[in-house]
Protein backbone atom coordinates (compact mmCIF):
# COMPACT_ATOMS: atom_id res chain seq x y z
CA UNK A 1 0.00 0.00 0.00
CA UNK A 2 1.81 3.30 -1.05
CA UNK A 3 0.44 6.81 0.31
CA UNK A 4 0.35 9.84 -2.02
CA UNK A 5 1.71 13.41 -1.58
CA UNK A 6 1.60 16.34 -3.45
CA UNK A 7 4.00 17.40 -6.17
CA UNK A 8 7.97 18.15 -4.67
CA UNK A 9 11.59 17.52 -5.16
CA UNK A 10 12.01 13.03 -4.28
CA UNK A 11 14.87 12.41 -6.47
CA UNK A 12 17.68 11.01 -4.49
CA UNK A 13 20.98 10.45 -3.68
CA UNK A 14 21.89 13.73 -5.65
CA UNK A 15 26.00 14.96 -4.96
CA UNK A 16 26.48 17.89 -2.64
CA UNK A 17 28.33 20.11 -4.87
CA UNK A 18 30.31 23.57 -4.50
CA UNK A 19 29.97 25.90 -7.63
CA UNK A 20 32.87 28.25 -7.43
CA UNK A 21 32.52 31.00 -9.66
CA UNK A 22 34.12 34.52 -10.15
CA UNK A 23 36.47 35.96 -12.74
CA UNK A 24 38.75 37.86 -10.20
CA UNK A 25 39.66 37.43 -6.26
CA UNK A 26 37.36 40.29 -5.27
CA UNK A 27 34.69 38.34 -7.20
CA UNK A 28 35.56 34.48 -6.42
CA UNK A 29 32.01 33.08 -4.67
CA UNK A 30 31.36 29.35 -3.39
CA UNK A 31 27.76 27.87 -4.09
CA UNK A 32 26.43 24.97 -2.78
CA UNK A 33 24.21 23.43 -5.23
CA UNK A 34 22.21 19.84 -5.24
CA UNK A 35 20.20 20.48 -8.42
CA UNK A 36 22.76 19.26 -10.69
CA UNK A 37 23.51 16.80 -13.00
CA UNK A 38 24.26 14.88 -16.20
CA UNK A 39 21.96 16.17 -19.65
CA UNK A 40 24.19 14.44 -22.13
CA UNK A 41 27.09 11.95 -22.43
CA UNK A 42 29.03 13.28 -25.41
CA UNK A 43 29.13 16.09 -25.73
CA UNK A 44 29.51 15.92 -22.10
CA UNK A 45 26.71 18.38 -20.60
CA UNK A 46 25.91 19.00 -17.36
CA UNK A 47 23.42 21.40 -15.44
CA UNK A 48 22.96 23.58 -12.34
CA UNK A 49 19.99 25.07 -11.24
CA UNK A 50 20.56 28.76 -9.61
CA UNK A 51 17.74 31.06 -8.05
CA UNK A 52 18.62 34.54 -9.61
CA UNK A 53 18.08 35.61 -6.10
CA UNK A 54 21.91 34.37 -5.41
CA UNK A 55 24.34 36.25 -5.62
CA UNK A 56 26.16 34.37 -7.82
CA UNK A 57 23.87 34.24 -10.28
CA UNK A 58 24.80 37.81 -11.73
CA UNK A 59 28.46 36.33 -11.56
CA UNK A 60 27.49 32.82 -13.27
CA UNK A 61 24.97 34.88 -16.31
CA UNK A 62 28.03 38.23 -16.76
CA UNK A 63 30.89 35.51 -16.75
CA UNK A 64 29.31 32.59 -17.97
CA UNK A 65 31.80 30.26 -16.46
CA UNK A 66 32.05 28.21 -13.38
CA UNK A 67 33.88 25.11 -11.38
CA UNK A 68 31.68 22.26 -10.03
CA UNK A 69 33.84 20.75 -6.91
CA UNK A 70 32.92 17.31 -5.70
CA UNK A 71 32.96 17.68 -1.62
CA UNK A 72 33.89 15.27 0.87
CA UNK A 73 33.32 14.79 4.36
CA UNK A 74 35.76 17.19 5.73
CA UNK A 75 34.31 19.67 3.51
CA UNK A 76 30.60 19.41 5.41
CA UNK A 77 30.38 21.89 7.21
CA UNK A 78 31.99 24.46 4.33
CA UNK A 79 29.48 22.76 2.26
CA UNK A 80 26.59 23.27 4.64
CA UNK A 81 27.52 26.60 5.43
CA UNK A 82 27.86 28.14 2.22
CA UNK A 83 24.93 26.70 0.93
CA UNK A 84 22.31 29.37 3.74
CA UNK A 85 25.09 31.90 3.45
CA UNK A 86 25.63 34.74 0.97
CA UNK A 87 28.63 35.78 -0.56
CA UNK A 88 27.17 39.80 -0.39
CA UNK A 89 27.56 39.47 3.12
CA UNK A 90 30.73 37.31 2.89
CA UNK A 91 34.00 36.23 1.43
CA UNK A 92 32.99 32.61 1.59
CA UNK A 93 36.60 30.86 0.78
CA UNK A 94 38.05 33.46 3.89
CA UNK A 95 35.34 32.38 5.82
CA UNK A 96 35.55 28.23 4.95
CA UNK A 97 39.42 28.47 4.92
CA UNK A 98 38.67 26.50 1.45
CA UNK A 99 41.57 27.73 -1.25
CA UNK A 100 40.64 29.13 -4.52
CA UNK A 101 43.17 28.19 -6.89
CA UNK A 102 43.59 28.96 -10.30
CA UNK A 103 42.13 27.01 -13.17
CA UNK A 104 43.46 25.78 -16.29
CA UNK A 105 40.61 27.03 -18.64
CA UNK A 106 37.84 29.13 -16.90
CA UNK A 107 38.98 32.06 -15.11
CA UNK A 108 36.63 30.74 -11.92
CA UNK A 109 38.88 29.32 -9.41
CA UNK A 110 38.85 25.66 -8.44
CA UNK A 111 38.36 24.72 -4.73
CA UNK A 112 41.77 23.02 -4.23
CA UNK A 113 40.35 20.83 -1.13
CA UNK A 114 37.87 19.14 -3.11
CA UNK A 115 38.65 15.79 -4.57
CA UNK A 116 37.31 16.65 -7.93
CA UNK A 117 36.83 19.88 -9.78
CA UNK A 118 34.72 19.96 -13.14
CA UNK A 119 35.89 23.32 -15.54
CA UNK A 120 32.30 24.31 -17.19
CA UNK A 121 31.27 26.71 -19.89
CA UNK A 122 27.83 27.93 -19.99
CA UNK A 123 25.77 27.24 -23.30
CA UNK A 124 22.75 28.82 -21.99
CA UNK A 125 20.57 30.14 -19.43
CA UNK A 126 17.13 28.93 -19.13
CA UNK A 127 14.74 31.86 -17.10
CA UNK A 128 10.94 31.52 -16.80
CA UNK A 129 7.91 30.85 -14.96
CA UNK A 130 8.38 27.25 -15.33
CA UNK A 131 12.24 27.22 -14.64
CA UNK A 132 13.47 29.76 -12.86
CA UNK A 133 16.95 29.40 -13.56
CA UNK A 134 18.49 26.76 -15.01
CA UNK A 135 22.18 26.60 -16.83
CA UNK A 136 23.14 24.30 -18.73
CA UNK A 137 27.14 23.78 -19.79
CA UNK A 138 29.32 22.06 -21.24
CA UNK A 139 32.23 20.02 -19.20
CA UNK A 140 35.27 21.35 -20.66
CA UNK A 141 37.71 19.63 -17.94
CA UNK A 142 38.12 17.64 -14.77
CA UNK A 143 40.98 16.83 -12.70
CA UNK A 144 41.28 15.11 -9.72
CA UNK A 145 43.55 13.99 -6.78
CA UNK A 146 44.16 9.79 -7.10
CA UNK A 147 42.82 9.25 -3.73
CA UNK A 148 41.13 5.40 -3.58
CA UNK A 149 37.50 5.81 -2.79
CA UNK A 150 37.42 9.09 -1.31
CA UNK A 151 34.17 9.86 0.41
CA UNK A 152 31.98 12.52 -1.63
CA UNK A 153 29.09 13.84 0.11
CA UNK A 154 25.84 13.62 -1.16
CA UNK A 155 22.36 14.94 -0.36
CA UNK A 156 18.92 13.73 0.62
CA UNK A 157 15.58 14.46 1.80
CA UNK A 158 17.21 14.76 5.54
CA UNK A 159 21.03 16.25 5.10
CA UNK A 160 24.26 15.27 3.93
CA UNK A 161 25.63 11.92 3.82
CA UNK A 162 28.89 10.35 2.29
CA UNK A 163 29.54 7.75 -0.14
CA UNK A 164 32.67 6.18 -1.75
CA UNK A 165 33.45 7.66 -4.98
CA UNK A 166 35.58 4.92 -6.93
CA UNK A 167 39.20 5.94 -8.08
CA UNK A 168 39.08 6.79 -11.40
CA UNK B 1 48.52 17.42 -6.83
CA UNK B 2 45.73 16.91 -8.84
CA UNK B 3 45.80 15.10 -12.18
CA UNK B 4 44.04 16.45 -15.59
CA UNK B 5 40.97 14.68 -17.85
CA UNK B 6 39.45 15.42 -20.81
CA UNK B 7 36.03 16.13 -20.22
CA UNK B 8 33.61 13.28 -19.50
CA UNK B 9 30.75 12.68 -16.72
CA UNK B 10 32.30 12.46 -13.55
CA UNK B 11 29.07 14.13 -11.27
CA UNK B 12 27.79 11.14 -8.74
CA UNK B 13 26.37 9.58 -6.86
CA UNK B 14 23.23 9.83 -9.03
CA UNK B 15 20.26 8.06 -8.53
CA UNK B 16 19.33 4.80 -10.36
CA UNK B 17 15.83 5.25 -11.60
CA UNK B 18 13.57 3.28 -13.29
CA UNK B 19 11.41 5.28 -16.14
CA UNK B 20 8.31 3.26 -16.84
CA UNK B 21 6.11 5.09 -19.75
CA UNK B 22 3.17 3.47 -22.18
CA UNK B 23 -0.25 4.33 -22.49
CA UNK B 24 -1.73 0.35 -22.88
CA UNK B 25 -0.41 -2.57 -21.35
CA UNK B 26 1.42 -3.61 -25.03
CA UNK B 27 3.32 -0.25 -25.02
CA UNK B 28 4.57 -0.21 -21.21
CA UNK B 29 8.43 -0.45 -21.34
CA UNK B 30 10.89 0.33 -18.69
CA UNK B 31 14.15 2.22 -19.34
CA UNK B 32 16.94 2.60 -16.78
CA UNK B 33 18.14 6.14 -16.53
CA UNK B 34 20.78 8.28 -14.17
CA UNK B 35 20.54 11.10 -16.37
CA UNK B 36 17.99 12.33 -14.51
CA UNK B 37 17.30 15.32 -11.72
CA UNK B 38 15.98 18.19 -9.96
CA UNK B 39 15.66 21.23 -12.07
CA UNK B 40 13.06 23.29 -9.92
CA UNK B 41 11.97 22.88 -6.41
CA UNK B 42 8.42 24.99 -7.26
CA UNK B 43 7.26 24.54 -9.31
CA UNK B 44 8.67 20.77 -9.20
CA UNK B 45 10.22 19.83 -12.12
CA UNK B 46 12.68 16.96 -13.04
CA UNK B 47 14.27 16.28 -16.27
CA UNK B 48 15.47 12.50 -17.73
CA UNK B 49 17.89 12.44 -20.84
CA UNK B 50 16.82 9.64 -23.01
CA UNK B 51 18.54 8.83 -26.21
CA UNK B 52 16.24 9.42 -29.99
CA UNK B 53 17.80 6.01 -30.71
CA UNK B 54 16.09 4.56 -27.34
CA UNK B 55 12.71 2.65 -28.05
CA UNK B 56 11.41 4.77 -24.72
CA UNK B 57 11.85 7.58 -26.82
CA UNK B 58 9.46 7.35 -29.30
CA UNK B 59 6.68 6.44 -26.62
CA UNK B 60 7.70 9.35 -24.16
CA UNK B 61 7.61 11.56 -27.78
CA UNK B 62 3.97 10.48 -28.42
CA UNK B 63 2.88 10.33 -24.70
CA UNK B 64 4.14 12.89 -23.27
CA UNK B 65 4.24 11.11 -19.83
CA UNK B 66 5.95 8.96 -17.67
CA UNK B 67 6.88 7.82 -14.60
CA UNK B 68 10.23 7.82 -12.45
CA UNK B 69 10.39 5.24 -10.08
CA UNK B 70 13.31 4.87 -7.58
CA UNK B 71 14.76 1.45 -7.18
CA UNK B 72 16.70 -1.17 -4.44
CA UNK B 73 18.69 -3.50 -4.23
CA UNK B 74 15.92 -6.29 -4.93
CA UNK B 75 15.49 -4.67 -8.17
CA UNK B 76 19.50 -4.50 -9.08
CA UNK B 77 19.44 -7.19 -11.47
CA UNK B 78 16.01 -5.92 -13.21
CA UNK B 79 17.36 -2.00 -13.29
CA UNK B 80 21.02 -3.39 -14.41
CA UNK B 81 18.99 -5.91 -17.54
CA UNK B 82 16.89 -2.81 -18.15
CA UNK B 83 19.26 -0.47 -18.91
CA UNK B 84 21.18 -2.93 -21.47
CA UNK B 85 18.15 -4.43 -23.41
CA UNK B 86 15.68 -3.08 -25.93
CA UNK B 87 11.86 -3.07 -25.33
CA UNK B 88 12.00 -3.41 -28.68
CA UNK B 89 13.01 -6.81 -28.28
CA UNK B 90 11.59 -7.95 -24.84
CA UNK B 91 8.16 -7.00 -22.34
CA UNK B 92 10.70 -5.65 -19.88
CA UNK B 93 8.02 -5.74 -17.46
CA UNK B 94 7.49 -9.69 -18.15
CA UNK B 95 10.85 -10.36 -18.23
CA UNK B 96 11.97 -8.77 -15.44
CA UNK B 97 9.15 -9.69 -13.14
CA UNK B 98 8.28 -6.25 -11.81
CA UNK B 99 4.87 -5.13 -11.75
CA UNK B 100 3.09 -2.17 -14.03
CA UNK B 101 0.20 -0.69 -11.82
CA UNK B 102 -2.19 1.99 -13.11
CA UNK B 103 -1.20 5.26 -11.94
CA UNK B 104 -3.16 8.00 -10.57
CA UNK B 105 -2.94 10.86 -12.98
CA UNK B 106 -0.84 10.04 -16.20
CA UNK B 107 -1.74 6.59 -18.06
CA UNK B 108 1.78 5.39 -17.34
CA UNK B 109 2.20 2.70 -15.17
CA UNK B 110 4.10 2.57 -12.34
CA UNK B 111 6.40 -0.22 -10.98
CA UNK B 112 4.46 -1.86 -7.36
CA UNK B 113 8.21 -2.88 -6.21
CA UNK B 114 9.64 0.60 -6.40
CA UNK B 115 9.60 2.11 -2.98
CA UNK B 116 8.93 5.65 -4.47
CA UNK B 117 7.48 6.58 -7.59
CA UNK B 118 7.26 10.25 -8.76
CA UNK B 119 4.30 10.77 -11.70
CA UNK B 120 5.78 12.92 -14.57
CA UNK B 121 3.97 15.12 -17.93
CA UNK B 122 6.71 16.24 -19.92
CA UNK B 123 6.97 19.98 -20.31
CA UNK B 124 9.63 20.34 -22.82
CA UNK B 125 11.91 18.61 -25.27
CA UNK B 126 15.08 19.65 -26.62
CA UNK B 127 16.91 17.55 -29.11
CA UNK B 128 19.73 19.60 -30.69
CA UNK B 129 23.47 18.62 -31.47
CA UNK B 130 24.46 19.93 -28.08
CA UNK B 131 21.88 18.46 -25.62
CA UNK B 132 20.65 15.45 -27.59
CA UNK B 133 17.83 14.10 -26.07
CA UNK B 134 16.79 16.11 -22.56
CA UNK B 135 13.08 16.38 -21.47
CA UNK B 136 12.05 18.29 -18.90
CA UNK B 137 9.06 17.24 -16.63
CA UNK B 138 6.97 18.74 -14.25
CA UNK B 139 6.45 16.47 -11.45
CA UNK B 140 2.54 15.93 -10.86
CA UNK B 141 2.53 13.33 -7.76
CA UNK B 142 4.72 11.15 -5.85
CA UNK B 143 3.21 8.23 -3.61
CA UNK B 144 5.93 5.50 -1.52
CA UNK B 145 6.17 3.01 0.97
CA UNK B 146 6.55 3.82 4.59
CA UNK B 147 9.40 1.73 4.95
CA UNK B 148 11.74 3.89 7.41
CA UNK B 149 15.43 3.81 5.75
CA UNK B 150 14.89 1.85 2.49
CA UNK B 151 17.95 1.36 0.89
CA UNK B 152 17.62 3.07 -2.86
CA UNK B 153 20.16 2.27 -5.69
CA UNK B 154 22.36 4.97 -6.76
CA UNK B 155 25.09 4.81 -9.74
CA UNK B 156 28.51 5.96 -9.40
CA UNK B 157 31.43 5.37 -12.23
CA UNK B 158 31.91 1.68 -11.29
CA UNK B 159 28.35 0.31 -11.29
CA UNK B 160 25.45 0.82 -8.61
CA UNK B 161 25.63 1.16 -4.86
CA UNK B 162 22.56 1.50 -2.76
CA UNK B 163 21.72 4.14 0.04
CA UNK B 164 19.78 4.95 2.81
CA UNK B 165 16.59 6.84 1.58
CA UNK B 166 15.24 8.61 4.74
CA UNK B 167 11.26 7.97 5.36
CA UNK B 168 9.56 10.43 4.43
Amino acid sequence: MKQSWKPGTTIYPLPAVLVSCGNTPEEYNLITVSWVGTLCTNPPMCYISVRPERHSYEILRKNMEFVINLTTVQMAKATDWCGVSSGKNYNKFEKTGLTPKTAQIVKAPYVEESPLCIECKVREREQSQRIRFRIEAGIIRFFYRKIQFQKTLYTTRSGHASVPYPAI
